[in-house]
């Protein structure tokens, strides 16, 4: 499955498909785009133990918003289609829905359609849909040499949540877990950050951090019609202080943690250094590194020495 | 699982969410509708052993292909969620792509997007994406007692196919399955026939025969603001000779699979009497009954008695 899965890329470019580069696919609309993505999730792989069925319609409408917001489209309409187990109780359905209209309402998108059959786990299949003007559309391959690498919140928290759900620890006693747990459990969508970044006109390329940060710098490199790198700065990366304390605990990395997981759903983007303070008015992110024409990603650590990042695949923690 | 989904209709219009009736969720753009459609498909209710994966890849596209022909709209993108097990060979999904890419140039719709995951088994959950001048969309709506009903093509060719598959009966000595087998394994959406009718302004209301006929005639009946009933007419149902053969075989009432059984993707529409000779003349179609005002399905058998049909529901012919 896996190598079927690394197949359907290069297969989709033999049979030259377009817009499948982009977190969402795009319609030409004459003025705008019609912005369409979909995701799909399923319990084994997405939803830890204890994520409730609330919790689990929430996730639904994140994962698909945040392919919008990616792209700077305002939300349109969701459609979700769901398996649903033989043994699902009447409760968890409405748990389920709950969760996924609570989502609706927060990003202000309508849930306009789905279908529903049974499965032997819960699948969600979403589809949301939005539009943007042309000219605001934010797209993966703008990034120029010399641009700056901004990103809009921190890093490692859901991974750091996520490590501690799958890997059903009880309890972290050397750190508050609550923002971690909230993170994996609740993720928020930057829908109104990307509305923000989209009208700025600021940015040169962005994305949303699904797959983990180097696979999503890995996306703007491949997108870019020339040559481009990344480096980044080890001490600039916002990895904070509980997700250092959680990967102690777990004896994992806390740079692995920041680097190679992802379900943040944090926005990346690059940007002319001149734009930096002018966004900055508009919105709080870090600068994490700069656009080289290397065609690698590269990191210097905390002692000044340049190493090169692996671009490793992330799919899920899990599946 | 099936109280669940029974429930979710109500549950739906509980939470006041609007353009679930139709076949598919509108979103209004001014002089135009965009249309979006949901429709989840899994290997064990939809696809009988014998489907080829290519052909469970065809009926991917053509399910939902099928809900924008019932709104009259003309397809603009087409996205795929796949589940696929762990051991599906690269073959495999190198044959259901194939069925994929050929319907969607079979209906002109782009593969615009997708995604991929691990499941038990094949799951394909498509989205479809449309778009009509609002003058031209067809709605569930619209019928007025007088009316006649016109439906595209025949009826049960669908329901005998799959009715030999999943009995897995090797042989119907006594018939020419080939049409039959046809369409239980490579459905045809309506789509020309649905763009032809939307421009006629000649029909008062619209969908598309998923479900079996009686189940959406009473989504006509649903839809209408006013009171309307249905009568029918035993005589002028298109059942082809073939399904009566099969049925006799296989010891069903031919009606049965005409009335109950849907698959078959066809159109079926209310007009006045009047508009008959003018669609005629672009669109070959059956008048099959007409509008009442009772309330309830009736049809008359071929000896002229009347009786009321009871409005089964009817998931998928397994599941």
């Amino acid at each position: 499955i896996k190598r079927i899965i690394a197949n359907i890329k290069s297969h989709l470019r033999d049979f030259n498909i377009e817009g499948l580069g982009d977190d969402a696919a795009i319609i030409d609309m004459g003025r705008e785009y019609i912005v369409a993505t979909a995701d799909l999730l399923r319990q084994t792989s997405h939803f830890p133990e204890p994520m409730t069925h609330e919790q689990m319609g929430w996730k639904s409408v994140t994962v698909n918003v945040s392919d919008l917001a990616a792209m700077g489209a305002k939300p349109l309409g969701f459609l979700l289609s769901m398996g649903l187990p033989a043994h699902m109780k009447v409760e968890e359905f409405d748990e389920l829905l709950k969760g996924v209209l609570k989502a609706c309402e927060h990003y202000k998108i309508p849930l306009i359609g789905g279908d529903t059959k049974e499965a032997d786990e819960i699948i969600l299949a979403g589809t949301a849909i939005g539009i943007t003007l042309k000219e605001n559309v934010l797209l993966k391959s703008g990034s120029r040499e010399g641009d700056l690498i901004g990103v809009t919140g921190q890093l490692g928290l859901a991974a750091a949540g996520m490590k501690i759900l799958f890997s059903r620890i009880e309890e972290v006693p050397i750190a508050d877990t609550s923002r971690v747990m909230d993170h994996a459990l609740k993720p928020r969508a930057r829908l109104k950050e990307s509305l923000i970044i989209a009208k700025s006109h600021l940015v040169n390329a962005a994305t949303d951090i699904t797959d983990g940060l180097v696979s999503e710098l890995n996306e703007l490199i491949k997108a870019s019609p020339k040559t481009i790198g990344i480096r980044l700065y080890e001490d600039k990366l916002p990895i904070p202080q509980e997700v250092e304390e959680i990967a102690k605990f777990i004896k994992e990395d806390p740079l692995e943690l920041g680097l190679y997981y992802g379900e943040d759903f944090e926005l990346l983007f690059t940007l002319p250094p001149e734009n930096v303070t002018p966004l900055r008015a508009q919105l709080d992110f870090h600068i994490i590194g700069e656009v080289t024409t290397t065609g690698t990603i590269e990191i210097v650590d905390k002692e000044g020495r340049t190493y090169t990042l692996p671009v490793k695949g992330y799919e899920h923690l899990r599946g």
